[in-house]
């Protein structure tokens, strides 16, 4: 870890200094977490508060955080367009990502004959890799992983331990798959006939294009007929199962425990919450927002906002809601008006 | 893959032809992405349109498919009793389940002295079978699993990746387990006292019967006292957790994500939706069907389908939904009363 | 598994004995499976027609279970204060925990020069202990684990098979991890610019107490600054993904399945039904009960008991639901109101 001044952190981040820029910073961390000569950050305006308790050396901080001059408090800060983009530079800057040593090929590992491994490749004990596979330039396969027959796999990959990717998938460059993934289990494929489940072949297998991210212990069912497809830039959170040809465009992000049927077609820069269902065979058009535990069950327009099992747009749960909300209220008023009505009736 | 006549399939699967039988088939694919030379099918007649669209060279139709003779359009059918099973046949026939290459036992799997091992089985690299295991004819284990001591794996079975079945379990012949599933790992049993959760020995097992299949990364508790049992024949997606001492019935059909608590009995062709969740201590008669993300609480009757959470019959959630509809009316109406009421009041 | 009188185990749990405590007891079973010479327990006043039909030779109950002495129907009873506990007490008596056998290093693990071994550590075949890692006295890792460097794990520890722990996690005394656990992946962190995913370094660890148990398949995602934390004496069940920066509290029970995001903070003793997802960033106080399936999107005030999605205290969901059942009857009242209403206005 090296030091760097306020000053200094600024110019890489494109930001401006709200104070002492000649203060001296060794880490990064979160608000409650700092101490003396670390920085932190403000991604959303109602922590403010945590600010001032902070013991934060500096904090970065939107165009409208602290704009009160008196608020600062006498404060260092970084002023940015974008903080929480402005934060990553600096954690990647002062703490870098991870470093995977380069090791080689351990004699601990299994690697068929037929294999084809690229330059600088690092293959961990125990790892095994199947006939026919491939393992592009500089990717780093860790402990206990199993690739299956002529699978590939790109350039710039992290496969972490205990991953599973089973025959004919092709994963992308840059693609990270945290431990516990399986990529390309056959897909829940049944014909019942008379009383029996009859196996339909998964013949088709799991394309995982460039840049994606999968969090640990995620099942990625192979396609029934064609692949299934995890769109480039998407990034997926623990405990998530696709089935089989769903297709899930490019720059997701799915948060942990999401389920998504088979034949689900995603559009790009869809969000999914924790724990969303979907049902297989509908269509999901760009820039959806699913907020966590819906349950989904029919077409999705493109950039719609929806919530609730099963799912509904936000605005229309919102008024269901209220509605429920009103049903005391309305409940007194029948009440009240059921006895006016009686009396009138004595009366007359 | 070979090449084979429409007239060939249609005698295959017990189908008439309808159009010209001399066509060659040489694969099998989803309508949207058939090709010429290829086969596809209609399982659902709400995809009608979808297979005019279709480049498929052939598509197996249901008895009542396409029966206006003006809208086949020229295209040729397959005419079946079942069409998705039939669908089934042809893909079975064109390009067959996987094969698993007989490879023996690797020298690089570790298997304890006192194992089992019947004929024709395969154990690749960096599997370790345990004391007193017992691996049935021509059964397959993949790397990196482990079985523990004392367990019986049937006949014919394939297990893939990354596997661990814990000591004292029986998984039948003819079982399919895929990679990252843990079978026979302690129940969560805790006897709290003073504020300590003691653990309450596991000392059951589990029980896999026959053709049993489950996806990747299920979780199979052992049972406390007695087994943990999954039916013959019964089919799990991924990500399924079964509880201590739940006892699923033969046929069932289990989506992604499933959870089951402990203790529950379940009978046989029951079908439990993606993400759905069932308490322990309860019973499931036969063939009920729950909808995704249901939340069983009560005993379920024979032949009930049942959705949301909690759990009620169909039928009721659908009257409640509309109850629900009717609010805004309701509200009007009400207030509309109101105010004839009061006029009514003032005028005398 | 020795023979024992109920005389002995009555003295071994602090009960008294209700019938002939000569009966010789050689095993435990639940109520359904026991036969002669098993004892078994009652936890729930509400299986008492159970106990009754139940072949079981010894029963343990609580204080206030089958007090009329005509109940009893000559079955001999151990009478316990807590019969629970006391079950438990018997069933570790009569069958023990599951024992590791000790088979120290195995030449076919993978141990790098530099990690400190404790004494008495069992390290199976094919697991991977990572540069500078650290495996306390007594600890047991079975096969196909990987540790990675750095991190340390304490005494008297299981870790099952194809558990993954990466670098930089600390893990406490007497902690049980079960098969398939991803210990320390990098949490879902990501910071969008110009409709990019920017990775976020995920520069914190793990840090699970003493006598955490962890079931099958879990995933903690490692903190993104400073550690997630699993509290002392906190039990999971299996498939659980905790977010990064979560602080669970001790001597929690989880069950099967929840999903917590990143940074909330939960206290001490709180229960988690199955299925419970958790937003980030938010506050569960000491002592909370969740309902299976609940969705938590705000802070929860100690001692609290809550369920539903979004969840609400246990109150105020059953006001809901009863005006819910309500509904049918108000809209019958509000019709014959309004037909008043209007024979009224004809007449007037």
């Amino acid at each position: 870890m090296e030091t760097i001044t306020v000053k200094e952190l600024a110019e890489h981040v494109g930001g401006q200094v709200v104070g002492d820029e000649t203060i001296e910073i060794t880490g990064a961390a979160t608000l409650s977490e700092a101490g003396t000569g670390e920085v932190s950050f403000l991604a959303n305006s109602r922590y403010e508060k945590e600010v001032k308790d902070s013991r934060a050396s500096a904090v970065v901080i939107g165009k409208d955080d602290f704009t009160d001059p008196d608020s600062a408090n006498d404060r260092t800060f970084i002023r940015c367009q974008d903080p929480y983009y402005a934060f990553m530079q600096i954690v990647v800057l002062l703490h870098g990502h991870r470093e995977h040593k380069k090791t080689g090929i351990s004699p601990r590992a299994g690697v068929a004959a037929s294999a084809r491994i690229g330059p600088e490749v690092d293959i961990h004990d125990f790892v095994c890799i199947s006939e026919n596979a491939e393992i592009g330039e500089n990717t780093c396969i860790y402990p206990n992983c199993t690739i299956g027959p002529g699978s590939k796999i790109g350039k710039d990959c992290i496969i972490y331990p205990n991953v599973t990717v089973y025959d004919g998938c092709t994963i992308g460059d840059r693609v990270t798959i945290h431990s516990g993934c399986v990529i390309g289990q056959d897909g829940f494929g049944y014909a019942t006939h008379d009383g029996v489940h009859h196996k339909i072949p998964q013949i088709g297998g799991v394309t995982i294009e460039d840049d994606v991210e999968m969090g640990a212990n995620c099942a990625i069912d192979r396609g029934t007929l064609g692949d299934t497809v995890i769109g480039r830039g998407t990034k997926m959170s623990d405990l998530i199962a696709i089935g089989h040809n769903t297709r899930i465009g490019p720059n997701c992000l799915l948060v942990a425990q999401v389920g998504i049927a088979g034949s689900v077609q995603v559009g790009q820069y869809c969000i999914f919450g924790g724990q969303v269902g979907v049902v297989g065979h509908i269509k999901i058009g760009d820039n959806v927002k699913i907020g966590a535990q819906a349950g989904v069950i029919n077409d999705v327009p493109e950039g719609q906002s929806i919530v609730g099992s099963p799912a509904q747009p936000i605005t229309q749960a919102k008024r269901s809601l209220m509605l429920l909300k009103d049903l005391p209220e309305l409940r007194k008023k029948l009440r009240e008006m059921e006895k006016i009505l009686r009396s009138m009736i004595k009366e007359s």
